[in-house]
């Protein structure tokens, strides 16, 4: 049987804000009873739960401003639909944590699902978030306090679907937004035990979100992240999700080829063919986010509070590069360019990452469309990268240094890359560019906690051809 | 945590031949110790086992015969290096036993690895071979008696990482063939447990042989079979793995899109895109055989004896086309075709089947090398399959007719199709084409054991688009 040796042994399950358990079942099938049933400031969402009917019939509407609808939904009245119940798979982590109080603020009723396996692996890897942050229950109580809005909360594994069909059927979301997988690269090639838990929990949990939408919740749009790490590098332009070929004499629009580059980003590539699979056979809504690297601590709604800050992740195993370089100038240690630092990827700010996922939700794909876009905003070459932080440290009066190391990926080091990202921008994202002035904000802000980073986590630690099959401790 | 509620809780081991911990951690550090250790007719298989040394500089030894070395590795003297130590994964099963038995013919030492759950989906679903088949340990006796020849025989789960590195370390093989998946498309769209076991299951054993190869026997050549429904029915040609496209200028050759249409399809999908991967980051060498629809139960070897007759399923979850038909013509059930029954695939049959896997293992792949075949022979339509065998029943005096059901599957019913087959051909497939006389053979198999046939079994059962999250018993 397969493993899943570092996951807690039971989920427990917690809300804070009412009874997990509430007595859905003699509301769940019309409106009319469902209405009756639960107090709500939104009087359609109700709709999602009319099951007895054939799928096509449903009556539901769409959002005015969406731009991509081919083939429109019914609507029963001139009201525009707005999803507006929004659960947050993984509202806990990183990305997760940013887009659950941006949407709060945007006015969704925002419930966060996760098993805070995040903050497990810290303890397990001897790591920490460069900021300090709260539990996850001061986090949300903090948000109340300031804001007046509530946010759900739903401690356990999506892996275990009598969970999920609690979550869902205590819930009833209109969006499901899937941050809720193990999303570190390096991660997941430690050892054989990681790669197979990266794999499985990924692949599962997603798979059991999709059935859950199909048995509870079949309007409900999933908005998942992908990564453009998905693609690879090719030789060719990186389009959105699909390319149309033409061969032999025939032409026809295909997806887009994948070459992940490991365990982890290839969980997000079967995640991804899996989830077009029911969209074509249930017809499930959903948008697949090819998210680039994200950098930036800081949204409107974290800075509002230290409770609320966000983490920040710089050490070998969780840190990405940008966050990386920017606490390597802070403390003095060199900037770690892998190989020959040619590798050039999309970049995003976190500021656009929960924007992104907003305008995701406020224009739902069709039933049946599987969507996806690319989520970045800038291309870099980490030598770029590089430079950057050393002109930018250089105005803050640091002597920025950078060292070549022995990359532990396997990758191409110097490649073509021309990855297309017009589709949000034509949502009206409006993209938070990486400016002096960022850097600035962004090393102001590792200079402020340097006193909390510890060195040994820097360096790499995890090789991608040295992966060996005993579970590993991974000590600085 | 995700769930495999279908298998056998805690899998067994077991072992015909030979002790099955043999001391062998003594002798597996260099060449002349392990050849010291061991009597064995095949001097350069040790040769595997110095892994002290980099894998660039392993002196092994090339098959004269291959066709497609791209880069030849090296060679330390003028005999030519022939796998001899295959390991079939699956190897109980219906492709997977005719494998193990043609290989056993030509002279290579076999070893099967099976945990016998074929049989127990048998049990559950309350369905059967029309042949009467015996146990494995009756099978592989009466091969011995028959032949002289001895297979190994491990009898555990190959998502059991422990008892899969015992198989390793007790064999050492040249090659794996692993056929140790589950195979069926209706099976993995059954209910939510079957999807999740499907894709746990096959995802999980794939993972883990790379990983055994990597860890016991790096120049150990995989022989993966995968499904020609990875490709899916684009509107152009399918290739054999790798198409070249020319996009915006630009020119790359890349993996073909996948666009498969069940959860086991997407299983196989999954395992190339990991394995593919691994052959880049390890240099595992590797062949993924997308095979085509296999009909025919009779082979050379299986033909020998009664005791070594294969399966031959005919029901709705694990009868293919071909062999569905033959049955129902042979007991006067009208041949079902699946909506309009314009669905072309390729088929082969299964002694084309053993052919080609021995011709994989015996031109293997190069280190770092993710070779694709389509293995098939002959494209077909449902609707052309069903007139092939109206005509060959018409000349045995049966009166076959054929009716439309609707279609089970989420899939296209009339579509473009024409897949490349050429590399298994150049590599000297000798196809059997499937003939009149090759229908008589079939039809008249059928006829000799319909008493056997279980008529509420060959309707469909699984419906693509209403499987639901709970478990559920399927009865006929």
């Amino acid at each position: 049987m397969a493993q899943l040796p570092l996951s807690s042994s039971s989920p427990t399950i917690f809300s804070r804000n009412k009874p997990y358990l509430k007595p859905l079942n003699q509301c769940s099938t019309s409106f009319s009873i469902a209405a009756a049933c639960k107090n709500s400031t939104y009087p359609f969402r109700k709709l999602f739960l009319q099951r007895q009917k054939p799928r096509k019939s449903l009556v539901v509407q769409v959002n005015a401003v969406s731009t991509n609808l081919e083939t429109p939904v019914q609507t029963s009245s001139s009201e525009p639909f707005k999803p507006q119940r929004v659960m947050v798979i993984g509202g806990d982590g990183y990305c997760g944590w940013a887009t659950a109080l941006h949407l709060s603020k945007k006015g969704y009723e925002v419930a966060i699902v996760d098993n805070l396996i995040r903050r497990l692996f810290d303890h397990q890897l001897g790591l920490d978030s460069l900021t300090p942050i709260s539990s996850i229950q001061n986090r949300i109580s903090c948000w109340k306090s300031l804001t007046g809005k509530s946010i759900e909360l739903y401690i356990g594994d999506i892996c275990d679907f009598e969970f999920l069909t609690e979550t869902f059927k205590s819930f009833e979301p209109d969006a499901v937004v899937h941050f809720g997988e193990q999303r570190s690269a390096p991660y997941s090639m430690i050892d054989r035990p990681r790669a197979v838990y990266t794999q499985q929990n990924n692949v599962i949990g997603t798979l059991n979100v999709l059935f859950a939408i199909k048995e509870f919740r079949e309007q409900c749009h999933l908005v998942k992240l992908g990564t453009m790490g998905e693609y690879g590098t090719p030789n060719i332009d990186i389009e959105e999700g699909y390319i149309t070929i033409t061969h032999n004499g025939r032409t026809d629009t295909l997806p887009y080829p994948k070459q992940a580059s490991s365990f982890y980003h290839l969980s997000k590539v079967h995640d991804s063919h899996n989830i077009a699979f029911t969209c074509k056979a249930w017809g499930i809504r959903a948008t697949d986010l090819n998210q680039g690297v994200v950098y930036g601590v800081r949204t409107d709604e974290t800075a509002m509070h230290e409770e609320l800050y966000n983490r920040f992740d710089y050490d070998g195993i969780f840190g990405t590069a940008l966050n990386r370089f920017c606490v390597q100038a802070a403390v003095g240690h060199p900037l770690t360019v892998y190989g020959k630092g040619g590798q050039t990827r999309g970049y995003l700010d976190i500021r656009d990452t929960v924007q992104c996922v907003e305008l995701a939700i406020a224009n739902p794909a069709n039933p049946g469309e599987f969507r996806v876009f690319n989520q970045f905003t800038e291309q870099y070459s980490v030598n770029q990268l590089a430079a950057l932080v050393t002109n930018a440290g250089r105005k803050l009066g640091l002597n920025v240094e950078t060292i070549t190391v022995p990359n532990p990926r396997v990758e191409a080091e110097e490649h073509y890359y021309n990855a297309k990202h017009t589709k949000l921008v034509e949502l009206g994202l409006k993209p938070h560019l990486l400016s002096d002035s960022l850097l600035d904000s962004l090393l102001n802000f590792a200079i402020q906690y340097k006193d909390r980073v510890d060195k040994k986590q820097i360096m790499p630690s995890v090789s991608w051809r040295k992966i060996g099959v005993k579970p590993k401790t991974v000590t600085a």
